[in-house]
């Protein structure tokens, strides 16, 4: 029942999407062969590139993130090949399973959940490995908010032969991360975070470096065959049926993110997780992250909550719709995302559910505290934009 | 641009509607004389009772509210018909100015704006002029957030030949307003209010009474003639085309308005007017209304503050959507809603904004205590809703 009991959805994927996007979406179904979608095609691969800040072709699949991860491996990589995967979170963990599927040789760069992988670490891989080929990493690691140096170590990648693989999805739009600026090589996002479109979209860009690597690749590809794209784009169309609606959503999106500027989506960022963070100690409750995304905000469930149950009584009474945690972080931590169509104001609301819900389990929290301090970081926010 | 600056409408009507409500509506359009539109309209027969808390049928015309107020008189009364009318604010203005169109020859009771008209008032108005026809007044005057005793005045009035005409236009489904129970003899409403849907539909229902008095009107009456809809019922259909897709809105609020009950109903719009008066003390600001309605909280400018500018600044830069004053209180007023697909989360936002357009204007109130005051009465709610 919506009415008295509306929902917010605060995950940090899928994340809530403007009504005026999601109504483009619901227009009647265009074919994608039509000389007019060959238009909106071209809009949406020259804004992409202002997104991913390169001077490459972005190419997109119908798929989750996952798929253009994936596309990452199947498209540089031969059996056998030696790559550095950071693992500080499920989705290090997804490079690592990806990398064991394709019969790739993983070195694994261990870094408890919560940290943020040092530079040096990698360095260090680099040097008592050789012949490495890739290093795979999360810009953020979605499960821990945490921000990996990727500027610092695609310095130390640059002079080496490996190409460094940055998982964006929860990064890409929410803080600077210019791929061709940075010497990213590869650079992968999803439609539902950043981009704050439905799921469904994954996006990927290769650096002139990944492409060569490309070249000599010997893993079998069929769908996320990046030659096989490249080739439908000189046609300006693409190699499979895409996801039409979808990407109706993304021409309406991307144009959005184009007017609104790059510096002003990341000062938006930085605000909402700034004041998320001051509500948070204001609560004298702890964030998780050591080195705290932008993009969402992880808080440590004091000793003895159990997450999962404040969230579901969150979520089935008052409709408001946080994280958990993954793996063995389930019930320990409580995330809160800061993409997706929402205002400053919305913030407010995270917080007030969260200063109720924990008053309720037993964990007194003093109620406004947390909505004060957030609101004293919004308001010099909203004083800048009088 | 609505991502970065959604916009949130706080206007006592039109009020926001629930997404799915609106996406009802926008089905494709049926046909009014179809069997199919017939059980529609059964059921919103049905319904309409329940709110109105009636056993008489309750009409509705594709009009502004106004529309049924103007149905009121002309299928009540006669040219040179005496009628009481209580003027308190622009909307009792309008009983009057109907009253003048159409040749009655009203006797004004005039209120203070912000204040309640007194039984005695119209007791000793009743007394002092012989073969009054009806007492015309508004259950909460709109334009000033009072609510008139319209219980104590039908008791009055029960006993007297006149008929009593409430205009619960910004009242019925807000709080206790039983049209039989009470002896209401003309009630009316509107779809831009409690009922959260788009304007465009108004709302009328006769007691015995006001029947028996309806058969010696002498006024002209086409469209809003309501014996030509009381026969159009007789054969499940409307008089005139209906406006169809606004029916199935309302179709799906008042099965939602049943399900949620009218009493839970009540106490959400109790609890949403309360924090928000307590969020306005604490701010010591001053609520204008001395019998404040729970559809609306109106806050009195402090000296020297035009609203108009504070609210424009909000409108423009915020997103935040209040209202202002009508006629002589333009500029001295702001008038918030609680009517509309509102959870009490929401109020939170409107509060925020409150207090940081006070600041932002030169009246220094504390951020955050206003917040404070409205969460502690909302956090009682969700306590009981646990």
């Amino acid at each position: 029942m919506r009415f008295l009991n509306k929902k917010y959805l605060f995950t940090p994927g899928p994340v809530s999407v403007a009504p005026d996007v999601l109504l483009s979406m619901a227009q009647p179904i265009t074919h994608h062969r039509l000389p007019e979608f060959s238009e909106i095609l071209k809009e949406i691969r020259e804004n992409l590139k202002y997104l991913f800040q390169t001077q490459k072709e972005v190419y997109f699949f119908a798929s989750s993130g996952t798929g253009a991860m994936e596309a990452a491996i199947v498209n540089l990589f031969s059996p056998g090949d030696k790559v550095i995967v950071v693992v500080g979170g499920k989705f290090g963990q997804r490079w690592l399973e990806l990398s064991q599927t394709y019969n790739l040789e993983p070195v694994v760069i261990e870094v408890p959940w919560g940290k943020a992988v040092k530079p040096e670490e990698v360095e260090k891989a680099l040097k008592n490995n050789s012949g490495v080929k890739g290093i795979l990493i999360q810009a953020c690691e979605t499960s821990t908010g945490v921000k990996h140096p990727v500027k610092e170590i695609a310095e130390i990648v640059k002079e080496n032969e490996a190409v460094i693989v940055v998982d964006a999805i929860s990064a890409l739009g929410v803080y600077e991360l210019p791929m061709d600026e940075w010497g990213l090589d590869v650079v992968i996002t999803g439609s539902q975070k950043a981009l704050s479109l439905p799921p469904g979209l994954s996006f990927i860009a290769f650096s002139d470096k990944a492409q060569v690597l490309a070249e000599t690749s010997k893993l079998p590809k069929y769908y996320f065959n990046l030659q096989k794209e490249k080739k439908a784009y000189e046609k300006n169309t693409t190699a499979f049926t895409p996801a039409v609606s979808l990407l109706i959503g993304l021409k309406k999106m991307l144009k959005r993110i184009k007017e609104i500027g790059l510096e002003r989506l990341f000062k938006h960022y930085q605000t909402l997780s700034l004041a998320c963070r001051k509500a948070v100690s204001a609560l004298n409750l702890e964030i998780f992250s050591e080195v705290p995304s932008e993009s969402l905000t992880v808080i440590k469930a004091p000793e003895g909550l159990n997450t999962g149950e404040l969230l579901k009584f969150l979520r089935n009474k008052l409709g408001i719709v946080f994280a958990g945690g993954q793996a063995h972080l389930k019930g320990k931590i409580l995330r809160i995302t800061h993409m997706g169509d929402q205002s400053p104001f919305d913030l407010l609301i995270a917080i007030s559910a969260l200063e109720m819900g924990f008053n309720l389990f037993g964990y007194p929290v003093s109620l406004g505290k947390g909505v004060k301090a957030a609101e004293e970081i919004l308001f010099d926010y909203i004083k800048e934009k009088q």
